[in-house]
């Protein structure tokens, strides 16, 4: 069972937290703590057997924590995702056929397309797709179709696989560090609009993509996956987009597993991820 | 300061640890931890601030860890070795540039060569370089000899930097998980001689290195650090050779810096690495 | 359009195959050339603008090569293949997802599999699915009923998707040069069975795939893809096993590319690969 | 030996060139060659053998090829180099170790400093060491200083080892596509000063290091080589400098090997790597 825990830095914390464990017959198997000293904040992920009644451990963890502290004892194991996409077929595929064969870490609730043009790769799956085009209204309206889709599903995240539109502050807000992109480009390289064409400009040897949490600036939030490919010359701009989709793929695959389990945790725009 | 646990597994032993230090008012700043649990082992590395006396707080650790376990509170920060090779440079060349500008974790003793070739760059960075060949002697007289040299700098670990010669049950003995090799070769293909040439043969597209303790099975001892490279029909048996020396050298510097800093265990022929 | 020469060396071949292709007004957009000077081995991989009659060009060359030499020009854009698996399937859906979006570089003909785990799957994608059990028949039934589905399909591969059943010479001479497999090892280290339970046992710390063409020396075919992933002590078999399937899936997809391109040459039991 | 050739394209120009070799008896074992169609520009390096006077076959291609062509065969085989540095060692002690054992395909004529911390490790290895301040006068004065010492060795190339002076584009335009930068970030990220701590603050999960030509534009010459190191949240500031050190040391002993061996070819502000 899984714990994870985040909140200001004292001495004695670990003592703390394990004695709580113990008093209870619990092992630990795995530790992962990480304390930022500049910042005086501590992180920690442990994998402990013998737990009867996480809610129980989880108030008793909390009495011995700091204010304000996060703290999460066998964290929803299964969670619900969402995912929005534009016509781009890879992300979406590879998520998809994980979750058909339940190795995702998550149950892919419906897909929203502000293109139609995947909505016949998700229905051979059998999930509901959602065609909500961007088309003639302002982002309001289309982000409050999205919203009107996406409730009722109550979501833990939502995975922008290749979801070419920028959400606006609000709908970000309200699904704060709930939302994961990919971008595709090694951020901060290249921010912004046809990466790979700024790329194969500029005769990079190394091309990246980037797995992060949204937020309102523009490609800056906090990065939780990079993954890169070595190109050379010979790649034309269209081999350095094909070349590029595996990277995607791979980096956004990679950062769902890692939130999925409850690896990854968020401070100052930053994250602590214990692989 | 730095305190690495490895012992039998049991419940509340990360809490008798921690309460340890918590009563002595250090700050855990950094833990990792692993149970193996098939065979019931307990390791662990800790970073911790305001420690006083290393030597009380390993006393009081050890009072509550089952028998046999092995404690250190504050190992040797800097470690003494002394290296051991033969003809090629690239691997001491490094060793003997980063022990010159102190970023090694250890202090280089001395190099022994069974050849001479290694003499003149050894002494350029002001270290003592001792000849000792393996011809027409038998092994336990070489070995003895390199003994005579070795045991006066009793040096925590022994660096067979390209060394090409099989020590002795014996001597292997004697420096029981102190001799790291590099073998030129991704473990276990390609054991024993000349592997660059065995995996030319074989038309491999990755060559790799492997740094590991030395035991008295042939390239067979606990892997400490993997490298490798990938690559192609073009490279010709020198080619795949000078492209393996680069490995070779980042390979066996890595795991240096991983055990100079603590950071390897080893049981049942195997490590848990906490990088 | 491509050109791809294989024949014995001599002085003056780039001239005269160049020649040919400049007396029909073609140009040289890309040029791959590769001697095996021990061997006397030749190896080109041409790409050429404006070649009008592709059938008047390769006789043209002929005319001008050595005895016996492999010459074709624009070999066919799109390859047929038929995919064997048995109940994994993590290859065979990237195959699928690639198919259907034609970026495969092959067109599925159909899938057959040893066991009936993987036909939802494919017929979710619109292919043909053949159960064809090994069990209670001997292994020349087995083929005789495979080679029965096989043959009116005429495919220019038979892909090894993880199909877990050993192929008998007078099978494998049947598709000679035309099979190709996903060993879960980085060969030739772990050959055989269970490859990953021999890494985790071994405690290697990194593990790989390679795609290669079968033989009739189990897992020592010719090479075509090797790739890794660094692992370390604190994934268990399983998670070895899940880590590798990134590492079979991609080595499998790229050999694929690079075979369906024409980019592969083979001689002495190894490939020259044009990237 | 080896041939270079770049030039405008047209069609029958491999045939004109293969042509003169023929002619001369000389075997092309290997070749590669690149076209950019939106460009109309052709590379090619050739090695070939049985040539008995490159200057001949150098006049003889010279003639089949179009006007400006750059042509050259048997270019000199070990470089000149000066190489400039500032206080961090890495670099240039990778290069004098090669240098010394003959394996950096250059040789070294001498070090300049603009800080005199680099002497001693300079002068270890038997070259001369000068120290230029850049302190309390104006950039032409420094720059002129440097010219001094350089100019009478007649250098091919010269090497900024972590030389942390920013050129004026006078010097820069005296070494014309011949100074070989080292810049300690994956440009274009990061482009200008403290890139590690730039990277530090957003929480990059990869750095990278990337060596290239000075031009006029910091940071933004043609680049040669790019490398990458993985690196996570638990890496301090300095952990990160020190992690990228090796990075920035494999990417310029790599980029010099390329150019010395006469792979690189640069247009358009971007190079073409027949690697």
């Amino acid at each position: 069972m899984v714990i994870i825990i985040q909140c200001e830095d004292r001495v004695g914390l670990v003592a703390d937290i394990a004695n709580v464990l113990a008093k209870a017959g619990c092992n630990i198997v795995s530790m992962r703590e990480h304390v930022d000293s500049e910042e005086n904040k501590f992180f920690v992920r442990i994998v402990a057997d013998g737990i009867k009644d996480p809610q129980d451990i989880e108030n008793a963890i909390k009495a011995v924590l700091p204010q304000k502290a996060i703290v999460r004892v066998d964290p929803k194991p299964e969670k619900n995702i969402v995912v929005l996409v534009t016509k781009e077929y890879h992300c979406l595929s590879d998520i998809l056929t994980r979750n058909h064969f339940k190795t995702l870490g998550a149950s892919v609730q419906c897909v929203i397309g502000n293109h139609p043009d995947l909505k016949n790769i998700t229905e051979r799956f059998g999930l509901p797709f959602y065609f909500v085009s961007h088309e003639n209204k302002d982002k309001e309206s289309f982000e409050s179709e999205l919203m009107h889709i996406i409730l009722p599903f109550n979501p833990d995240y939502l995975i922008l696989a290749k979801f070419m539109r920028i959400l606006s502050p609000g709908f970000v807000y309200s699904f704060k560090l709930k939302i994961i992109n990919i971008h595709h480009s090694f951020l901060p390289a290249f921010i912004g609009a046809n990466p790979y064409s700024q790329a194969y400009k500029r005769g990079v040897k190394i091309i990246g993509a980037t797995a992060h949490f949204v937020t309102n600036d523009l490609d800056d939030g906090p990065i939780i996956v990079q993954k890169i490919t070595t190109i050379n010359h010979s790649l034309k701009l269209g081999d350095l987009i094909k070349a590029g989709r595996e990277n995607e793929t791979a980096a956004l695959v990679k950062a769902m597993q890692l939130v999925f389990e409850d690896r990854v945790f968020v401070y100052n725009n930053k994250t602590v991820v214990f692989e």
